[in-house]
């Protein structure tokens, strides 16, 4: 199994991929798409959107791994510009149709250490350490990325899920009925 | 000059073009596409791409025109799921290479209605008004879209914009030094 943790960002999004083998992750490769520091906005996207393409297209992974989204955000301007680049990376993953997965910040913390609020230093210590690396990749996106990654295939994360939800965690957003302002 | 007015979201996103013919906006064409109320994240988005991308290509446009983001939103969760629907429709129009222009609701309100906080049937009484409709076009989206075209090429909306901003507004989004979370 091949999996892609994706990081976004309309500056910077970070990829990690990670294959499992033997019930232990393979760092395969990692890196970061830049949008640009001075395109307008519709070209950043279009850079994400063209370079997690190439990416899923280089690599044949068989699923995108996302953060959850929160139910509350400190800078919501922000977040709702994150949620552009989420969107089109979204669209990559429909586009080359592979499947979509989402995690809870929470999940990926505890199920690579043990702690729902580890800190990141923590959860970067034990990307490191998983993966077999002296040191955690560069830029955080890169490591954020692959915490989703090997999260996906964790056993921690499969007995922090309850049994009962499908092993694969699809887009499960809730959308309300009317998602307009 | 036809313009293209596109009011995002997840579920309903209304578009309507509009023709500049000797000073007067004349209606070419309105709709929606719907993002299906039954798919996921990725497929809904996949929908809307689509759908956005043949109506550019069927009716050829030289310009996209949203409505500017808030900054402040009552509902943020809701606001992120649009933002995602909205980075589609950005990259829709950076894939066809057309022009995006952005002008807030209060800017779109003042230029058909004289006031900036001018209700919602007001402003849907003037687009029917201006395009020569009996009513309104339902669903409200398409009014919604149909507004924001005509605001791009209202001489009011210029006079409203002060003299030494560009004729066009891009996607001027002042963009955070980082847009993580």
């Amino acid at each position: 199994m091949r999996i892609l943790g994706i990081d976004p960002g309309l500056q910077t999004t970070g990829y990690g991929l990670v294959d499992y083998v033997d019930a232990r992750p393979r760092l395969v490769e990692g890196g970061v798409i830049r949008g640009g520091a001075s395109g307008n906005l519709e070209t950043r996207l279009h850079a994400i959107y063209t370079g997690v393409c190439s990416v899923i297209r280089e690599f044949g992974p068989t699923v995108a791994v996302v953060e959850s989204l929160y139910s509350q955000y400190k800078h919501p301007r922000t977040a709702i510009l994150m949620g552009h680049a989420r969107g089109v990376i979204f669209l990559a993953a429909a586009e080359c149709a592979i499947e979509v997965a989402e995690y809870p910040a929470s999940l990926v913390k505890r199920s690579l250490t043990g702690h729902g609020r580890a800190g990141k230093a923590q959860v970067a210590a034990m990307v490191a350490h998983l993966l077999g690396l002296a040191t955690a990749p560069e830029p955080a996106d890169v490591t954020d990325a692959l915490a989703l990654a090997v999260c996906h295939a964790s056993p921690a994360r499969r007995i922090a899920v309850p049994p009962t939800a499908p092993h694969h965690r699809r887009a499960r957003i809730s959308l309300p009925d009317e998602v307009h302002r």
